[in-house]
């Protein structure tokens, strides 16, 4: 199957097939060349006039002087065509690769924060597609359609009246999506590249490592930080896959007799964890090792971060993201006249109505899980009463309803957790990102985890613990793995396959235009959330189920190749932004690091074989409560200083972020302001 | 007595008395002056070689180039005496001054970076006593001294052969030192501007605040953030204190009789403690109390920061402090040439040897502190059994070799405390403070706070915490007060005084002279711990004396003058390094309220009241501990929440900072590298 996905090699190199001389033209010397490369599609609504979409057009190839977004566009088959792609001249790539701040390889093979004016001392810097990768110049094309903004106000050529009046710096391309003319804007798959990057990534040849710096150069560091931790982390479940098997299997405890249970999903046998060393020692290894792999990643995200030039982003000095709503005025650090924004304001709106609100969804999952357990009890005494068809029928309503209530409230919170962060008004992407994922995130993460809390500090039933995260911990990967990968490829294979066969001898033009019909890009939250889930499966309770970082390291294996599959062949190809690390997931799984602390000396305290044990050497229940609180406070310290003293990046990283910063300050003081 | 000593402002300006021609030469058109300022003196040994003094003053005239330090020598009365008095010209001034990285008021008004190269356009620039602070231009001579470095193997004139030779590298000052040719250098008073700020400071007139820009301009930013940390802290303690006078004396619980009892130092009605409600609205209020305190602060620190230009420090990039040892190679960073040491290896010596060494003396207290108790057990029980002389004598022995004990560590500790730090080597001044301060910080803190800490979490003895508490708060102040002020005081005026008055008609040069009759600056640790130790008898123990806000801030106001009269009057001038904000103190304060908010759910849970009212409810001791864990655990969490929240830094600030970086960008991005 892949080596007959590689067989298509051998096609012809799209960026060359477009008919050239229709791309709009350049004035600028150094940007004329004879081959312009696709980059991005705009797709039109089917009824779109032509005067409108001459209009986008020639904004497009405008300069910005006379705001336009100095780009190449070309019309498709004709004028009158659904589509526009774009592609951009060499001067508007140099200049938004200074302004993101990107950093990149100097005459004497430095990585330096790129600079217009110093453009000929950089590497490559007169072949694009070899100074940028090619999820750099989609996303510096986007960028510069997603800045277009109305010089004054103004009419849109061929659309009605109502929705066609552009305010005076109104974004243009969200009016035109909202006025129904632009149906999708994306960045174009390129064939060859693409099965070149697959036969490296997910052939049956290549088992080990991924071909990071590749992934990074066509799908952008967004989705390169999530393989590079996928990667980083499925190596660190090692240590824990290799104890949990010591622990099982060759330590006494029993704990091999669960573990031969729990994958046949009975376990009967109440009282059958391993044993008191054996819990100690998982306990403590597994603060341990989630402090030190953390710890590590950031260590390993650092570097890989100056190998991608993504170090000295300048998010914060670049124009605000569309969408960012305030009133206009000059931007005191910049000194750029743009829409402006209190922080204290946004700071208040976070503190005072998102964090109450999210609160409050929280508290309804509560009152939800509540309300199941008390209705099954009310049900299922009901039916020991009275015994009929009727009750027994009854005995799954409150089961239902409670997946119901939580599907509606999931829905419903989503919806506000999405409004919620537009409102905030962040100015960055990446601050709205990180807003809108931590939202998500605690919900998804309290929905999937409250059942297994409830059990093991409410309920404080240990072999019910273990029973439930077996299955769980089964159950999710196997519908994980169906769901991401089986599913759609089977559409693929079997629905899609036919309609691509048609295809292959059409029009370059058309291939493009069937990118659409694949399904959009999801983003990498599902993606991420399934690790932080069994990050938090594996640190919060594994001391009650030593074998959860095996059945981990087992799925992770398949997972890279899964999701590899996934992201080259199923979908829309996605625009990515440079990203300097994970953002707000590398924080995510750092709290978890310290929850998992108190979730384990929570669950020593519980266990029988402790419990005994102190019973055994006559200590009474409320010293060892205040012995584990004790132990609880150290081991958190620890683990802070342990974080502490691991330096975030390596030395060879933290010298060339100073040695800019020291370049930067030398610069300052040689220029007269 | 403040009178007659603000009478003396009529002195002549010490400034303009030394012979001005005995002054070294400047070639430098722009700094040659017709008054030179006495900035700092450097007392030689009585039987210094005219040789010696000879080369050294040259070595200080000599520019950069030639190894010199660039600045201006006076040799005194004559070429044998036993001082040198030195200045600094303009133009080293202003270079040290970008050196540091200071910010000055440009023409704009702005505080901007100082460059060397756009001095023209900043205010004041051709003045120096206007420019720079006479703390910054004294500061900046110590700094140019301390960097004198051999600039090859030889012999010091008129030193004998064995100590009297350099090595190439070596730093010259801290050799002479070792060498006995230099006893002391320190930066000289100048009595007018001092009696000036005496007036504004502690001044009857003077009640409520405190000159803080004066202060920094005479005494350096290190001092003005101790005295804006000191007025911040004691406005801050008014809500606390007027809370605990509410609680005490209008709410029903009792409180009122312990105080008075607290006073006396009776206190024997052991179960008199606030009322449960009062215990909770204490509890809660403290570590809100706390947290805003401390964010508040920062807020305040880091606009003072900016007021006082020292918001962008570039200690990284300066030279190595003046004991950094390391092998000779080049600066990865600024490519000079100097002493290099791997970041990883000072780290791996703060973890794996200081840390536990400093553990090991924390274990050594506790073991003092637990013979002392059996010790102590185990005479009043011969005592009792014996009844006689002897064994009543032996009563004292315990306590006794306690003290002892305690001294003795503590003085192995101090020793210990600065080799350690030594041994770490660290390049930057200010980490090299920070570390020693942390460990010395550490155990003092733990040495105060142990017999407090024990009574309340072993003992669980709440009576005798409450009266521990208060006479340790009052005996404290009463001790501290007296020896930080009265006896020194008592010194100066009936000691010190008629050797002052034959001075009166001296010479210039021996006025100078004189001020090494002052004793040296001890340094701040010693305030700030004070200040450390009874913000921790308030966040850790209040609930159980809510008088202690109410004792803290009567304190604090005498504190303040009496600190200010000791600094002016009793003291040598201390050197003063710019820095931008209390360094390490602050993290103290911010971990002390941490660990407050366990203390108090610890003392709530202990509170009789609170025991008898669970009780009451029919509710377990177990259980009351589980409840005080979460309650624990969810108030650290509001506290993180609450700290995250509020930013650390007002939003002007941040755009002043963000400024800065954005024009350095945009510099670096003009200049050709």
């Amino acid at each position: 199957m892949m080596m007959s996905l590689d067989d298509k090699g051998s096609v012809q190199i799209q960026t060359k097939v477009l008919p050239q001389d229709s791309w709009t033209q350049v004035s600028c010397p150094c940007c004329v060349s004879k081959q312009v490369e696709s980059l991005v599609l705009i797709q039109l609504s089917d009824n779109v006039q032509p005067v409108t979409k001459r209009w986008l057009i020639s904004l497009i190839e405008a300069s910005k002087r006379h705001g336009g977004a100095a780009l190449l566009a070309h019309p498709g088959e004709d004028e009158c065509g659904d589509v526009i792609v774009v592609s951009a001249p060499r001067c508007t790539f140099l200049k938004a690769t200074e302004d993101l701040g990107l950093c990149k390889k100097y005459h004497n093979e430095d990585m330096v924060a790129f600079s217009y004016h110093d453009r000929d001392n950089f590497s490559n810097v007169d072949d694009m597609q070899e100074f940028l990768t090619l999820a750099e110049r989609q996303y510096i094309v986007k960028n510069e359609l997603d800045s277009l903004q109305a010089q004054k106000k103004q009419r849109i050529p061929g659309v009605p009246e109502a929705p066609g009046v552009l305010e005076a710096w109104e974004n243009i391309c969200q009016k035109l999506v909202r006025a129904g003319v632009i149906k999708d804007i994306f960045p174009l798959h390129d064939q060859q590249r693409l099965n070149d990057l697959g036969r490296r990534w997910y052939s049956k040849k290549q088992i080990w490592g991924q071909p990071l710096d590749a992934i990074q150069s066509y799908f952008g560091s967004t989705v390169a930080f999530y393989f590079s931790f996928l990667d980083f982390y499925t190596w660190a479940l090692v240590p824990p896959a290799f104890l949990g098997l010591v622990l099982t299997f060759l330590l006494p405890g029993g704990g091999g007799v669960v573990k031969e249970q729990a994958v046949e999903g009975v376990m009967e046998d109440d009282d059958d964890g391993p044993s008191v060393s054996g819990h100690m020692v998982q306990a403590v290894f597994s603060m341990l090792w989630s402090t030190l792999f953390i710890e590590l990643w950031k260590r390993r995200s650092s570097s890989l971060s100056h190998r991608w030039g993504t170090l000295n982003l300048a998010e914060r000095f670049a124009g605000p993201r569309p969408g960012f709503q305030g009133t206009l005025g000059l931007n005191p650090e910049t000194g750029r006249l743009e829409p402006l924004f209190p922080e204290w304001q946004r700071q208040l709106r976070v503190g005072l109505v998102s964090l109450p609100l999210v609160g409050l969804f929280m508290g309804l999952v509560v009152l939800g899980m509540t309300g199941f357990y008390r209705g099954e009890a009310l049900v299922q005494g009901f039916h020991q009463d009275s015994g009929s068809l009727f009750s027994g029928a009854l005995l799954y309503l409150p089961s239902m309803a409670h997946i119901v209530y939580t599907n509606m409230l999931g829905n419903v919170y989503h919806a506000v957790a999405m409004q919620l962060t537009e409102w905030e008004n962040h100015r960055e992407e990446s601050s709205f990102q990180n807003h809108h994922t931590t939202k998500v995130l605690l919900f998804t993460f309290f929905n999937n985890f409250a059942v297994l809390f409830h059990i093991a500090f409410y309920k404080q039933d240990l072999p019910l613990l273990r029973k439930r995260l077996a299955s769980m911990l089964i159950g999710n990967q196997l519908m994980n793995q169906c769901t991401e990968v089986v599913v759609p490829f089977m559409v693929d294979r079997f629905l899609s396959a036919p309609h691509k066969k048609e295809q292959e001898d059409d029009l370059e033009m058309d291939k493009l235009r069937a990118q659409r019909s694949l399904p959009p890009f999801p983003g990498l939250f599902a993606e991420y959330i399934e690790l932080l889930l069994q990050f938090g499966y594996l640190s919060l309770f594994s001391c009650v189920y030593p074998l959860t970082a095996v059945l981990l390291l087992l799925n992770n294996i398949t997972e890279i190749r899964g999701d590899a599959y996934k992201f080259c062949k199923l979908f829309r190809k996605p625009f990515s932004a440079p990203v300097s690390n994970m953002g707000v997931w590398q924080t995510a799984f750092e709290v978890l690091g310290f929850v998992s602390v108190m979730s384990n000396c929570w669950l020593l305290l519980l266990s029988p074989r402790v419990q005994e044990f102190c019973l055994e050497g006559g200590i009474s229940g409320k010293n060892i409560i205040l012995f584990a609180i004790l132990v609880e406070h150290v081991l958190i310290l620890v683990k802070m200083i342990l974080a502490f003293m691991i330096p975030d990046e390596p030395d060879w990283v933290r010298i060339k972020r100073e040695q800019i910063e020291f370049n930067s300050m030398q610069a300052l003081g040689q220029q007269k302001l």
